[in-house]
């Protein structure tokens, strides 16, 4: 495996998360973190030798830079990027800024530099839209919302810099992902544990019947180390797309069983009309995950939702 | 039909060809055309009474002057864009601002003014890239240069404006377009042509045997136009899109040959290598616009550039 990465995006929820992987299986790997902290988890790498944070966000004038910064590196994994449908539909334009003008700024500073490879976080639900469920890398991206265009756009950058410059990118179809040091995330996952937990309020959009295929974090960063070993055996021009998703149709009502199974009390909830640009219905096959990076899930929902309430609730009593 | 227009580059090649179709035909419509002159024709329109020009380029600072200017237009006709695959590998930035950025302050204006419409030039070949053709509407793109990933780009958008702040949108995949009044574009019809009038070599790359899917302007301008009439029947929210093409696959040394037979004479070539980014292989089906607009076109190769070699012989003795 290559010996140094960029991790652009490192001190969020899945980078994090990634980073606490690497460290504990793949020691000799080398991290640069580069994250403008707007969204960090609560504690960064302080005091572990291999990790190197640099505070700098990915935007046209820190373009030359970041060159520098990520010259020694041979993988850039670019995690960094505004999420949130509904922020993407009130503020179109800044959702555009930080991830498809942030991702062409970044592949420059890729293409101009010693990097060979880019994996990069896409998204599977926001990208498909209207295509019927189950999706995989074959369906059509239809999307609906300026986040899933602004992903389509940047896995369409992606792919010709690969051919146009000589470089390897593996784009990840992200399911909805969830799991622990997700506290600065407006994911459902979060907001159902923190309305049980605090005993709120919690607001449905639709009637709950409207689907995700939900993932925990710890099976995305299975995929993504897996994806990293196969690029590394992959010709420059190669850009692969992988789902990483776990393939199940999970209803919002369900997923509120769920939490509420676990901690045995009824979440109070109100409802209200659907967001115009939110997908109703997705799940998605990973079938190029499974064949090719021998991909698969480990966490069943019941267990990860589980793993993922117990860590909210011990930070919620350590404050 | 809707009575204002506003045309995006309407003094380039295929905005000027369609204003003129317009006027013949359509008398009743009003066109406001937005042009920043860095590639118009030969003549404006000057003269004629329902058509009035904007010297203005889409960008970020002449956002709120491009939503007063497009005021009172119920329909966008976005044609400006930065064209060549070869320039966009050159200098990716360039093309990305004048071509996403630049759409996307389009589609910003549009979205705070009186435009209930968009109707976009996307590109069938370089936005498929290495799929394979014969392309189609449900065919997967894959592009494989900056300019192709561009069109991906202002696809994606257009369609996730729409869902989002109840817009319509129509986007038109074109096959390779030549005709009259393209004296200032690049593509390899206008170069044999101009090679042959004036006994110059051209520059093949590869061996000619790469293939394209050749169209004549006017038959793009009748499929635009009957594009405009059925997006006036639509609901807002719907985006379609058409690949306006022939079919047709035709052959760099067939396209040579053609050209030979109209001047009868030798066209002098040189050869080179083949450009990374630039599609080998493409023809398009246009399943959708034949079926929900009944366009066929009506040119055939040998007639169309007939008509473009006179054209061109024409305003070169006028010179």
């Amino acid at each position: 495996m290559t010996t140094k990465i960029a991790i652009t995006g490192g001190l969020g929820f899945i980078g994090f998360n990634l980073i606490k992987e690497i460290i504990a299986h793949h020691p000799g790997i080398n991290i640069l973190v580069i994250d403008n902290l707007i969204s960090k988890t609560l504690n960064g790498f302080q005091n572990i030798s291999n990790v190197e944070i640099s505070h700098i966000s990915i935007s046209k004038d820190n373009a030359s830079r970041l060159t520098s910064i990520i010259q020694g590196c041979e993988t850039v994994v670019h995690l960094a990027a505004f999420g949130g449908v509904e922020a993407s539909i009130i503020k179109p334009w800044d959702n555009f800024v930080n991830n498809v003008e942030a991702t062409l700024v970044l592949l420059e500073a890729i293409k101009n530099s010693s990097v060979e490879q880019i994996i990069f976080s896409s998204t599977g639900g926001a990208l498909m839209g209207k295509t019927l469920p189950p999706v995989n890398e074959m369906s059509l991206p239809l999307p609906i919302s300026p986040y899933g265009s602004s992903k389509l756009a940047c896995e369409g950058y992606i792919r010709s810099f690969c051919e146009c410059y000589d470089l390897k990118g593996t784009i990840f179809r992200f399911g909805n992902v969830y799991g622990p040091w997700s506290q600065h995330k407006q994911g459902i996952v979060n907001k159902l544990i923190l309305a049980s937990l605090k005993n709120e309020f919690i607001t449905i959009r639709g009637d709950g019947s409207s689907t995700r295929d939900y993932i925990h974090v710890k099976d995305i960063c299975q995929g993504v180390i897996k994806g990293m070993e196969y690029s590394d055996k992959c010709d420059p021009k190669t850009c692969n797309t992988f789902h990483l998703a776990n393939g199940v149709e999970v209803s919002l009502n369900s997923l509120l069983e769920v939490v509420e199974n676990i901690s045995s009390s009824k979440i109070k909830r109100l409802y209200s009309d659907e967001l115009t640009g939110e997908v109703t219905h997705n799940f998605a096959q990973s079938l190029f995950a499974k064949s090719k990076l021998n991909f698969t899930p480990q966490v069943s929902l019941d267990e990860g939702i589980r793993d993922t309430f117990e860590w909210y609730n011990r930070i919620m009593s350590a404050v």
